[in-house]
């Protein structure tokens, strides 16, 4: 009888609070001295070069054409490969940093081995299309209680997933600056807006699904589409969306940045906590068939946004919690999103990301933005140095961890996902 | 003194109505026989193959950077280059394609020509991001009578480009099928939706603009990042797009196709045919100081719909005219729509594609779209054959085509941009 838990000859993978055991394996891009970034993967304190893995002749019996995805700059080529490759080179990777692998083998591995520590990261994926959804309902529900008291929720949410088309071009890794944003502001004393820097600077907590390419993705298909999964910080001027967003919805109060964390988890390390969609309230109405499917679609994962401000740091005082959540607790889930996506003949293609919108919970401290939290700056939130925040200020950082866990399994981590908010002019 | 118009060997681009003279040379990329596409440009009634030309030793005092864009697939390392390299090469091009070229010049042109007719066109540019803006006042007031008849105008408009981001991956070339999308419709009468093929299928007539990468641009700087121009129908399903749209703008009902013409004509191609911005009505506000600029920044285009149906086309009728416009009748000029999308420090990537929106004029029959036309569906419009239309059916085909004329100078067309509507069971 196999091990259920198998372990890792290095040793940092089988520590209790480690997000990289063998069974995660998450991919990521790092610089290398060389002028092309390399792929690899994350395994206790060290990334794996696949790149140099690739050369050593541990992958002869894999096809070539992963072995030339694992020397590509980005992990299209292995998302275009689809599920299969992608399983195979997950097992080979999986034995060979076991402790059943041969010293033989372990002895080949360890060279292509370097610290996390010190590592610059470049985007994972090179993302063609960015879509992001709306699909927690505690979230839309908040929003819309601050906007339309009388009717939070639209008629048309529990239909239809709704999701806008998000800019490619400006997103950014985890880590890199935010510069505040300037834009058409207008205050409701004034009659006419004024072109000035944001004063409603906000987060969004999200996670986002890298996918493969398809049309016409049939709901039951849909899960072998998701490639991996990652954090997303949807960062959001509150004031330059609210003028700017009628009728064509958010632009520029979006646009200047996105942030991902630079490891995609894959979609089979996070098998063990599938779990069905949170059921649907009484009175709510059934998913109509091309969103309907009977297979554990949600995944449990535990989700947590920190703050530190310049003062923090300088204080060398811990990032402050702000809010905890669950993507379990989302209305739709990423396999509905991806039918939902292509079902009017839209195409995905390899490496295109669907992001999750906003992910807030039912319950007090679940609520995934300052929009919500200080209910759209009326409410200030006090921190624990005495600082008070309505929206975020110059050199306030904002951290995402999400993780998976449960008794008797290995922890499965994303890493972070970090941005500190900068003025232009410091550039 | 340098004849004011001067003509090419090539009798074909001399001829009245061509489209494509000595002084448009718009670019395109086209099948060959090898695995690649080439990139070309336009004279007459034939392609030049720019990669061919490359090798013929008559690039040679253009630098390697030229000689290499032009042996590229796409026109982006061409757009990448900045201004002074196109110009260089478009001057070069100019004077081998002229009667002032020497005749041996002229016989090692010859052989990189072929025809136009029967060319298999590729999509010339790689596009990241493709945004789609709102800057026909005449179509955002007929828009907004049909939904909001007590206020068609929101209060931002006259303030802000109002703009979406929309789908890169859709975009399809000029002569490819549309297949007539599915999606969620709810009918006034039903309390829920059903999901079922598009009943309102409509094009939209719109002019796009393909750019040089850069973010903060400022408006008066605008100008240099604008490379080249082509028609672009953004085709729309009203059905799908009125019940998702709401709280964050169009998505599938939208990004199931957009088709683009396959010549990019060069923005110096156009400069004499630029004109200032239409004058703003009394008591509209100026814009804001960085949306505001004292040049010509309009082109004046002439643009016209026609629409052929399967009865028109078996009875070989001709292509029935539906609307006219002209590309100056816009409110917002594109420098003042990259200005006021980098400002918040979103950045254009080289070949990014930003669309006009709807053009509509403010005179009778200068509508472009069949929602306007018919009025959302409730005033069928009647063809010459006798058949009506509110939306579009099946096997219809849309044309667009746009040109500038003035006396005394040469005609600057654009070429077609054509999709016919088909049914996703044909294929």
């Amino acid at each position: 009888m196999p091990n259920p838990t198998p372990k890792s000859w290095l040793p940092s993978a089988n520590t209790p609070h480690c997000d990289f055991p063998l069974q995660n394996l998450p991919y990521c891009a790092f610089r290398t001295e060389g002028m092309h970034p390399h792929i690899g993967i994350g395994i206790g304190d060290s990334i794996l070069d696949l790149n140099k893995l690739s050369r050593t002749g541990l992958f002869r019996k894999l096809g070539w054409d992963i072995r030339s995805a694992c020397r590509s700059n980005t992990l299209n080529s292995l998302i275009e490969l689809g599920t299969g490759p992608a399983s195979l080179l997950r097992e080979t990777l999986t034995h060979l940093l076991s402790t059943s692998a041969m010293p033989a083998q372990v002895d080949k591995v360890k060279p292509t081995l370097r610290p996390i520590e010190g590592a610059v990261f470049c985007k994972p994926v090179s993302i063609g299309d960015y879509s992001d959804f709306y699909a927690s309902i505690d979230h839309a529900t908040n929003v819309g209680k601050l906007f339309r008291p009388d009717e939070p929720l639209l008629p048309n949410y529990k239909y239809v997933p709704i999701g806008y088309h998000g800019r490619a071009s400006s997103i950014r890794l985890s880590g890199e600056p935010i510069i505040r944003p300037s834009g058409q502001i207008k205050n409701r004393s004034s009659e006419a807006p004024e072109f000035c820097p944001t004063a409603q600077m906000d987060y969004e907590l999200e996670v986002a699904a890298y996918v493969r390419g398809g049309r016409w993705i049939k709901i039951n298909e849909a899960e072998r589409y998701l490639f991996g999964i990652s954090l997303l910080n949807d960062w959001s001027a509150r004031d330059i969306q609210s003028w700017e967003y009628q009728p064509l919805g958010p632009f520029l109060g979006k646009s200047f940045a996105t942030t991902i964390s630079p490891w995609v988890v894959p979609i089979e390390a996070l098998a063990p906590y599938r779990v069905p969609l949170a059921s649907r309230p009484t009175g709510d109405p059934t998913p109509l068939p091309y969103l309907t499917t009977t297979e554990p679609s949600a995944i449990d994962l535990h989700l947590e946004v920190f703050l530190t401000t310049q003062s923090m740091r300088g204080a060398s005082l811990p990032p402050h919690q702000l809010s905890t959540a669950n993507l379990r607790d989302l209305y739709w889930s990423f396999p509905q999103l991806i039918a939902h996506h292509t079902s009017n003949g839209c195409n995905l293609r390899p490496g295109d990301l669907l992001a999750s919108g906003t992910i807030s919970g039912p319950t007090e401290g679940t609520k995934g933005s300052l929009l919500e939290i200080t209910q759209r700056g009326t409410t200030p939130l006090t921190l624990p140095n005495g600082e008070t925040r309505t929206f975020l200020e110059d050199g306030d950082e904002i951290i995402f961890q999400g993780h998976c866990e449960r008794p008797g399994l290995p922890r499965i981590g994303l890493g972070d996902c970090r941005g500190t908010v900068t003025v232009k002019k410091s550039l």
